[in-house]
């Protein structure tokens, strides 16, 4: 996958596309990353990105020729048309189908924002998606495409080894996480559920698969909604509601 | 403020704790960010962090000792009890009121995980916060550390210059911004809406307020549920509901 990053601060990816899972990624030769400071792509004399609000207001605002010259440049560097990504808090909130989705092209540019905002002209008629990571506000999209990148990359074939598995991950099962432990059995008087020191495998599953659903309904119930619960996920849900209502 | 970050992977944070608002915030004295390494924690004899899960499983579990002690280490260093915040996609999700939140504490300790997952007596007795940025799965908390951290960091006063404002920020008025455009009025075809050029500012204000209105109810109605409508925005209400069913 070939992804191409569009920043005014492209020093803020050095640490981390280097780092961790997304340096071997870029290693092992699955992605290959390039960042480009847009600011090169202006015509005008001080090399200008952004301009006042028309309409008046606080604030400045990206304009379009910097950005629609630079995804230009980009996409002529990829084979197949690349999907065109905005991270903005306007967008549809990203979801774990989305990485899995994004992680089938084999190419994506990203536009991060910074100021008050983007000139709607480069949303409507320049972008392909655009994506919020979550409701609150930061000074750019860097961070947000950066987090954006790292769960789409983790997906590529070859890139998690077998320490990490990406199946039984939060959200691919639409459930929560169940509780995880490990050594010691006992810390500071803080000891590991009995069950999973019982080697009864069949009932360690059932537990993990009861606590994961448990987890979700106290924390995240909005995830529970238009599930097909199994009998057994049924029956929790009877017994959990009983216990809230004592 | 002053706030630690402790991760297996400090080197991630250099260019982002030094560029932007992050990097001018730490410079005013308005925040000091220090990165620790918890790996130098450990106190068995390979610096081992993590461990086999307790009943089996993929993945490695980050074992309490190492985190316990790094933690109690950092809260001696602050003058005031400092939230302990985990990033982790079983966590509450993220928002706004959270940044606003937590940038009027005087200390945040931030625990970024990896691997498969942390170990459960971590979350339960150590932390005060468990936060998602979002349902989808990234290799580490790093990038959610980091995405909190600059939506707290550009709240603190003095922060922000004028050159953008907090307060009409998305999710701030409850509603997703309104459409924004700057110059050329007409960029290779594409033009500016005339409203914005008629310098009518109560018209558009008025525009303003609707169409962010109309843009949270097309692509985020969940933000609207338990919104109190003013009387205007009841009746674009009834006029887009109207339009929906023609």
């Amino acid at each position: 996958m070939k992804i191409d990053i569009l920043s005014l601060f492209p020093e803020m990816f050095d640490g981390v596309l280097k780092s961790s899972i997304m340096g071997k990624a870029s290693e092992k030769g699955a992605v290959t990353f390039k960042v480009t400071n847009f600011r090169s792509f202006t015509t005008n004399k001080h090399n200008k990105v952004d301009d006042y609000p028309f309409g008046g207001g606080a604030g400045m605002v990206l304009m379009p020729q910097p950005l629609f010259d630079a995804v230009e440049a980009m996409r002529q560097t990829h084979r197949q048309k690349p999907r065109i990504i905005l991270t903005s808090p306007q967008g549809k909130p990203f979801q774990q189908h989305d990485a899995e989705d994004l992680a089938k092209e084999s190419g994506l540019i990203f536009i991060c924002g910074h100021y008050e905002g983007f000139d709607e002209r480069i949303p409507q008629h320049l972008v392909t998606d655009e994506f919020s990571i979550g409701d609150f506000v930061m000074t750019g999209g860097e961070l947000a495409a950066m987090a954006m990148i790292d769960s789409i990359v983790r997906l590529l074939p070859g890139v998690l080894g077998n320490e990490t598995s990406a199946v039984t991950d939060s959200f691919s099962t639409g459930l929560l996480e169940h509780p995880h432990y490990t050594r010691p059995a006992d810390f500071r008087g803080l000891k590991v559920p009995d069950i999973l020191l019982s080697g009864n495998h069949e009932k360690i599953a059932e537990w993990r698969h009861r606590e994961s659903f448990r987890r979700t309904y106290n924390r995240r119930p909005d995830l529970l909604n238009g599930r097909i619960l199994t009998d057994q996920e049924s029956r929790w849900l009877t017994e959990f509601e009983h216990q809230k209502e004592k």
